[in-house]
């Protein structure tokens, strides 16, 4: 009988300024891909870093902690994580026993990494130098892996990268209409992002109907892509080669015509570093609505009579209607469409927007069941010719995952 | 009986290094808008204007003469234009008697341009501060109405805008995911061009067979778009605030990720002004294959194995492709396509690549019509779902009925 041993796999996915987490148990193998998909034992979040007011929250079983960060900083944090979770789990194992490792989702893995990679030094360095290409996003997963590294020297220490299921992108998805030695020179391409989210969408979907040769995921929540997903490998994404590019996102701008940047600065003396800022943190959702960047918030806003409001969530599910027929086009047709992300999971009202254009694609939702929807659910009417569900993206299951099947 | 009497009618269509025109013949009424249909007298085209071997083409009926320009300045042109066409057509009109008018393509009307106008200094003035928002047309084409009016002063000249039909675009189609005061202040918003020729393209079709509900245009040449349009009216359009977004084009890049763009600066250190000329000048077909900014030239270095060639060419019909899906999710649905332009006209390859995709939508092409069209010609096959057409876009003669419909 082969040997198998518990391990406890803890994942990080951080923020900007917070850094969920989640702590799953499983049993490994004596090869690399033979473990046990991994149990929920605990999750939480550490909000508000770098303020003096930040705070865990730890959900264990039944019980929910919450307790203070003192400074906030990123090793601290982690370290009251580890400290909380061994005084919840009593059994929690050790890194330096090898019963214990960490997975963190990284955004972008540029064209170096292509699968879950176990980091040492110099992988957190080349995680570094794609900093520019994912600013608000790198950095801090390089913090998180260092600081793993330094507080458990003998650590696995597992990055999973959001570019990497789109690694199967053809050409012609992943080219940029430059000249090719510019794109050369400076890897200029769509990589793509949300990867494990969508990635989890497909298997989970797959697990509940079987194979899916059309497949487009909408993964709707602060940040928003659309992913075209032939035989369960992604061929066109929304994202480009940075986040912004695609849906009208939280903050972010999404689509624009590269000619409208160029005039702010060449004729209206806009500084590239202040557009920068304004496209990623003051546009979206909140600079059309003027409200919020929270959808739900914008929802009220416009239910109130906030015209603004009410434009903003129109080109929300416009862009997605649209780019759900640009990927139809991609893919020959749809099979099936599932919604993931916190708009695609809790708005009914924003799924029906999106769906009711498409019924010339033979979809139809089901009012009740998308209304009651708490996915993984079915949502299409039994005549659509297209399968409809929501489906819940659980990243840190796929990181644990991940984890588990990468050879420690 | 109501007095008739003839206009000729002498158009431009004004590009950056060259002025093509045509002249018309055509009565008009008493009344604005009872004009009859222009006939087509004379054509042909300035080139390589400003540079010392500038020439004259002109063709008018069977005869065809070419002559010097001298050192090739536009008041030049429009003078030897104007001395030419003296000469080849004895009973050429004069302004001065009300007999000879002059229309003019201008690409950019801004919020201020909906319509055909009759140009003075003023409306000149206008066309001029607009220059940033389509640098390589709107310069050119307020220079040639300034000739006109210096030359003729007491002609009618009229404008007529490229950006005009798509007046009718929603708030969804016309509004980026910017802050709105911002987009307020300068105003950004997509406007949309090519729309002399989407409307020509739109009319003609429904002339050979009735009003379509739900037309896709597709403009393909140098310059390209795809326009959606629903009971003749534009309601979307791939370009946007300036013609540099949607799709691959000939020296243009098309969509782009905004971060991409601020990367190349922030980063890498690109000005803005740098980066106008490569996107403008250096990207599109001719970037990406390294060959040409002619898709001819482009097909036969791909017959001769070039890879780069041959992704340029698959890049170009994809993202048409994909737009057909976008506008189809717009317009929930399609009745007809119709393809014009250089491209769109005379490659029947290029159009098999676009169309082959959409076979789920209904649409499928007759392969001899579509090999063999002349436009006006149909190219779906008998049971395609979506009707086919290749139309040619005659934006000279969409310019001289502009004219002669305009109160003169």
């Amino acid at each position: 009988m082969a040997l198998r041993m518990s391990l406890h796999v803890l994942t990080f996915d951080p923020g900007s300024s917070s850094l969920k987490f989640g702590l799953y148990l499983c049993e490994i193998g004596p090869k690399p891909g033979s473990g046990s998909e991994p149990i929920d034992i605990a999750h939480g979040a550490v909000e508000r870093l770098g303020q003096a007011d930040a705070g865990l929250t730890l959900v264990c079983g039944k019980k929910r902690r919450t307790s203070h960060v003192g400074d906030g900083s990123m090793v601290e944090a982690l370290e009251i994580v580890l400290r909380e979770l061994n005084a919840a789990v009593p059994d929690l194992g050790s890194a330096a026993q090898g019963s214990l490792a960490f997975g963190c989702r990284v955004v972008h893995g540029g064209e170096t990494f292509c699968e879950p990679v176990r980091v040492g030094a110099a992988e957190i360095a080349e995680i570094r130098e794609l900093i520019p290409l994912a600013p608000l996003h790198n950095r801090v997963a390089a913090d998180v892996l260092e600081t793993c590294l330094h507080h458990e020297p003998s650590a696995a220490v597992i990055a999973v990268f959001d570019t990497a299921f789109h690694r199967t992108l053809p050409a012609v998805a992943k080219t940029y209409g430059l000249p090719h030695e510019l794109s050369a020179k400076f890897g200029l391409q769509r990589y793509g992002f949300h990867g494990i989210a969508h990635q989890c969408v497909s298997e989970t979907l797959f697990s509940r109907i079987g194979p899916v040769d059309r497949l487009v995921t909408c993964h709707l929540g602060s940040g928003a892509s659309v992913c075209a997903i032939k035989n369960g490998k992604s061929i066109d994404i929304t994202m480009g080669m940075t986040p912004m590019e695609g849906l009208l996102m939280g903050k972010r701008c999404g689509d624009l015509d590269p000619g409208l940047l160029l005039y702010l600065q060449c004729v209206k003396g806009y500084a590239a570093e202040d557009l920068d800022r304004v496209l990623n943190f003051e546009s979206g959702i909140l600079g059309v609505s003027g409200v919020s960047a929270d959808l739900r918030d914008v929802e009220k806003a416009a239910a109130a009579g906030n015209a603004r409001a009410a434009l903003a969530i129109d080109l929300f599910a416009y862009r997605v209607c649209k780019y759900i027929g640009a990927m139809a086009a991609v893919l020959e047709g749809i099979d099936a469409v599932a919604f993931s992300g916190g708009i695609g999971e809790r708005s009914a009202s924003m799924r029906t927007r999106i769906c009711k254009p498409l019924a010339f694609l033979g979809l139809t939702l089901d009012d009740t069941a998308n209304a009651a929807a708490v996915g993984p659910a079915p949502i299409s009417a039994p005549t659509s010719r297209i399968a409809a569900w929501v489906i819940p993206a659980d990243e840190d299951l796929m990181i644990a995952r991940a984890v588990v099947n990468s050879s420690l």
